[in-house]
């Protein structure tokens, strides 16, 4: 039977020196990387918003310009299902292993609450079908929050209580969805959770509001004996004017404040990273030292562009720092690599979904490759390492044991009475050492 | 006897009508505001650093533009002595009740750590003096902890603990000399607590090397009996690629994980609020709901400009949004209104510090009489109350008080089974209503 | 009968001290401003698109939050003429004298060409009609060349002539309609006139085609007598990662280069300015030096937010600058002050689309009469003319005559052999004299 | 005899197998790509101001990390030599064929002009003897118009006409250096020419006098003889808030309006373009395509830092996309590759200054092997071919001969009177295979 993917075969890998655009060239997934195999490392996932529910539009450009055969079936219900076959065939032929959703790419809103819920139960019965048919497996599920018109301003940190509550309810039916279909994360991702204007914003309790919705949240995931993760994904702004979830240090200090710290981790993607004026690298160190780093989506902005572009990774480089710091942080547990990217609005054909995906594969597998090289090597390692050695003598240590006030190391160093001259940096000799594992 | 400042008069009040430049047209420093003198609500200081030490620098003009007399002196403590002068002479005619200072503005750096220390208790003395005659106040004092080559690699976050150990030094003795003037509170900005590149940078160790030295200074500010506020200073980069005190969120996290949320407070600068990404009022916001709002430098950028303007405040409508949320904080309390602003490089003349002064405090002042009218009509605060009217129901309250599950919500979603439609912003109409009081 | 609109009295002026949010307070179109009628000196226009096409989507929110009754009707041109009826009821209400569109704002897309043609044809008779019946005007028309999948390349700059085509068939009719609507301006937004990648661009022979296209649309202009002036919109980015249309002076370089500097003017926008790098004074300063100002899109941005947030003015310092600047360059000629602007998506009533026109033309009228002060009084003016007073000297005027080589000029110095002082800008003093007039 | 760089040996081509950071492992000058040696491609110069100018300060940092040796002389002539000394050692020892300085670098600011002419006739004696004996060329020379307080309001755009002459001074003596000492290219940037308020500006006063000013250096090249280009290099603000020069489309324009677009090129730097909002190569391909590409400065900035970070290049795709460009644009002719990039302020060691150039030379090499690889292997090029192919068909040809009106295009469409289908744009695809080349 033909479908709309019928003319692509599955992808395989076939090296460095294979000139096929359909084909994997660093991707093996078999081939063992510091003891683990390449797809035991990297975990992708496909999103299934931005290549089956996203039709190509933007704000210039209301209509899309896709024309996906299942955007096109009037019946919701109907479209749904189309949607999920073309899904689950996409992810065939590629060959990723997990994919990620939201409530409402996989179902449609219903008229009512209990519609909506039970077009998600409905659609959850074929997804299960589907992932025991083709192997594929549910990295994490999250709720949709943002779309609809009732979340203008805001679900859980919305003025109206009545509004929290159905977004409860939809949380707690995804959060049932992802369990049933063996997820292994559960993800918020709040871009209505902040305010346009402070002209009519009480900001102190709607972050009060928003504590206490994760702290639900966390509760049921207990209850429920969901073993997952509970992942918050920062983003400094859009749609919002400013988001409460800004970025990884705003979401500690959050977590902190309400007794969240140990439950819940951050989802970090490379777009929102550099949209916060940071790099997608910062984001990661600093959620691997805060103790709260989970996943990644692996797209990345355009830096000239002040908006969200969900671009597949492309940059070699910049990909193999941020791998190799999560190696060092010792790589993923329930976590991922998932693409919350999407082809351009011009690559309008089937294969250009292709592309998009082998693209970004190859580009962290190639990262993963060179990251594996730069920690055997440990060439870089050694540097920072002497770096920092004066932390370990004696009063180093005696400093960050605390055994010393302000003015006794005040006292020691009129004692000395000597200046201590600094070292340098070596910033750019680290820099050549990174290409040279590119 | 003639000073650089001798043929500026003492400022005075003349009112809105005057056309005299060297004149207050709105900071009438005795009018009753809300109930308090204007001066007192508005708490006024002058920074020593960009009115007496630059000199006109910039990255492409190393020379300066200024030639200030004490700056072509060439014996250190000579100059230091005449710029006090010059300073004290500026603020009595000038007529803000307060100043701040960097240990290294007043006192020069020795060639020994003892021949600094030295020449800061001299220079305490000098100031002490100064204050007594002028009946000036120091609003606050810190340590220049980024300026010389030791720091180059930062402070408390140095790879080498020998120069944490100095900057241990400086910070004791810049507390000791802020007590000893009557300071009101003391300010730590992290300039170069950051890093240039992650390449050599262990961003777990360092917050936990600033997270002991704050222990530290928390401490010694207890055993000393300081009763002023500590005060962190939060900036996102500029001199540093990223700076870990990057906003007043990131701060606060930061400040829990280390214990310190109740000991340490935020200066908030709108420059370094714009830098971050945020509005000043948000910061102002974030601050006062998070509990730690302390004080604040009333500087603005440029929004095309990517780095650090510092220029007096001009904006009307924007000040007087930041006062409103001051005053609805409940104001300031050890903190102040400082004007880390500097008069730009082609500004080269004494009286072009006078414009400078005078315009960022009659724009404050006029920022306080449009904040004073928001609060007694309160129309802008029943909007608000209105808004966020359904959190007072029973419901709303069982929700905040954590009566609720989130099983419980979702079968009560349920059980009415239907939408809740959302209610209309306002955002134009409160826009719209904010400028009526301009 | 009822329509959309009729809870909503006509807008009327009642002074600055109504506290009736559905009021002018300042915009009082009759008052004489520097002799001439304020209405005549604003010439407000409101757009089709933003208040009356636009449902509230955004790229989070595909499914928008207006439920405007015109929305929800399934057949087009019934849509587009219950659009239409609600329109000029609206405008009526307003009391702004001029309205703009693009030809699919106003009349839909129909299966072919010819279809889309007659559309159009039948609409403008709706709208000559409505014209008449209630005095509204056209400043400008314009066609959609960037919302149709077929654009999505570009229109004149697309790679494929035959769609270069059907944007030629669009300009002409959107042409032949601004003529016969009495049309003052005829403008060009090139949204789609960029790139998204280099990999697959033809800057120059894309830039080649533009230039073709513009010469085609003067040609035409001539050919049909129509004697409004033709304008281009400049704007850096969004929805193309890089427009060629980027700022005034680009397009000005791009006009001169296809010999059209003299034919074309920029319709300039505050947003687009300021995401270009630029402040809208600037670009309006640098279009009114270059001699191509022609008209201005009067609508802000989120200097935190890198997209087109397109708010109505508030800020009324920044607004008073800009009015200065258009009044020193002798003020609009067949140009006006159209409001691009969109409430925001959660101002969902029809009250809200008033509160954001009534805000932006006071602000305006507001602007208005504060530059009115300021030429009145004259100082600012005459700080300048004395800054480059050496430019009237004869030595200035011989170097600006082009009689002096630059050996000379060497010579010269030479011989005086001395350096020469700067002198002070003034920056502080002239930014306290502007706020000195709000 | 020991000087600072005697502990470092010449720089010598290992290859990429090499582990020695002070070699080079890409940079081979006499290996053929397409049929010109490396050197012969790439050009590359060192520039005298970072290196051995700058001492390591900066805004935060006013006395610089550095302390090179020659900075501490006190007598300026004796330090340029000293200066001129370790300049023409560390060129030697790296190995890169050409060198760029401004007349200030080499030789300090006299008490009176005349005196500053002598010193840099002195110092170009100096220069000159270098030059024949370690064969090192001067790819430019240039006029520091920015760091004297003289400047502070401008150069050629000064308010003050003395000012502008003494410009003119400065930029003759360079100019003659330049031709005396064979530099091929002669070069212009205006840090100052712009302004910081348009409050006491005249812009279009300001764009004359720069417009007169470079018609002067055109002419006064044809008189002396000079055979080698003069460049522009665009930047659009730091130090100033507005650069007039903002990009090369921006130059373009001005360089029409005053008939010097066959006389004067740009020199594009990659830090200037990504602060202009643009890519590096989007500028390359500009100019390329304007007919006004000149040389490069080849150092980046950091995309979260909105100043001028003039880093070392470092990215291979970026590098190797702007290599391509250049390439396909007929890569240079007088221009070349110019390292106007400094080490980091904590890269305080002599070594560090060969790391940062080893490492730019080197990105720079590979990027070129890279481009080589790209034109070899064509498909790029194909790909962009087939998509423009349209507009060699007969209908395209006549539209862009100008063979047809817009009525005569409309009346076509209408015949035809049928949609044209878009064609995907393939951005994924060609991202990939950029990729396979590295």
């Amino acid at each position: 039977m033909s479908t709309y993917f019928s003319d692509i075969p599955a992808i395989a890998y076939e090296g460095p020196q294979s000139t096929n655009p359909l084909a994997f060239k660093w991707y093996d997934k078999d081939r063992l990387v510091l003891g683990k195999r390449m797809e035991d490392h990297l975990r992708f996932a496909v999103c299934y918003w931005h290549s089956f529910c996203w039709n190509g539009f933007d704000p210039f450009g209301y209509d899309g310009t896709f024309e996906r055969p299942w955007q096109r079936v009037a019946d919701p219900m109907a479209a749904a299902r189309m949607k999920a076959d073309a899904a689950f065939d996409f992810f065939s032929r590629l060959g990723a292993p997990y994919y990620c959703f939201h409530d409402r790419d996989v179902a449609p809103e219903g008229s009512t609450p209990r519609e909506s819920v039970n077009h998600l139960h409905e659609m959850v019965e074929v997804l299960q079908a589907k992932q025991a048919q083709t192997g594929m497996k549910l990295l994490w599920g999250t709720a949709n929050l943002f779309s609809h018109r009732r979340f203008m301003s805001g679900a859980s940190t919305n003025p109206d209580p009545e509004i929290f509550a159905l977004a409860a309810l939809q949380v707690k039916e995804a959060m049932d969805a992802t369990l049933k279909l063996g997820g292994e994360n559960y993800v918020l991702w709040g871009g209505r959770e902040g305010y346009e204007t402070l002209l009519n914003t009480r900001v102190g309790q709607e972050l009060d509001q928003m504590g206490r919705f994760l702290n639900m949240v966390v509760d049921y995931k207990h209850k429920i004996g969901f073993k997952g993760t509970i992942l918050i994904e920062p983003k400094p702004r859009e749609p919002s004017k400013h988001q409460y979830d800004f970025d990884t240090a705003t979401v500690y200090g959050f977590l902190q404040r309400h007794g969240l710290e140990k439950e819940i981790k951050v989802n970090i993607e490379a777009n929102h990273a550099t949209l916060s004026g940071h790099s997608f690298e910062h984001e990661i160190a600093t959620a691997i030292d805060l103790g709260i780093f989970g996943s990644i989506d692996m797209n990345r902005g355009d830096m000239q562009c002040g908006w969200d572009t969900d671009q597949f990774p492309n940059n070699i480089p910049e990909t193999a720092l941020a791998m190799y710091l999560i190696l060092q942080g010792g790589g993923f547990t329930t976590g991922g690599l998932n693409f919350d990217a999407k082809v351009r609005r011009q690559s309008i054909d089937a294969e250009d979904m292709f592309h998009g995906h082998i693209g970004g594969m190859d580009v962290s597998a190639r990262a993963l490759l060179i990251a594996e090289q730069m920690i055997n090597d440990g060439e870089l390692a050694r540097h920072v390492e002497a770096r920092y050695a004066g932390w370990n003598t004696p009063f180093g240590q005696d400093l960050m044991a605390g055994r010393l006030g302000l003015d006794q190391v005040a006292e020691r160093v009129l004692e000395r009475n000597q200046d201590t001259r600094p070292v340098s940096g070596r910033q750019e000799l680290l820099e050549n050492l990174l290409n040279r594992y590119i």
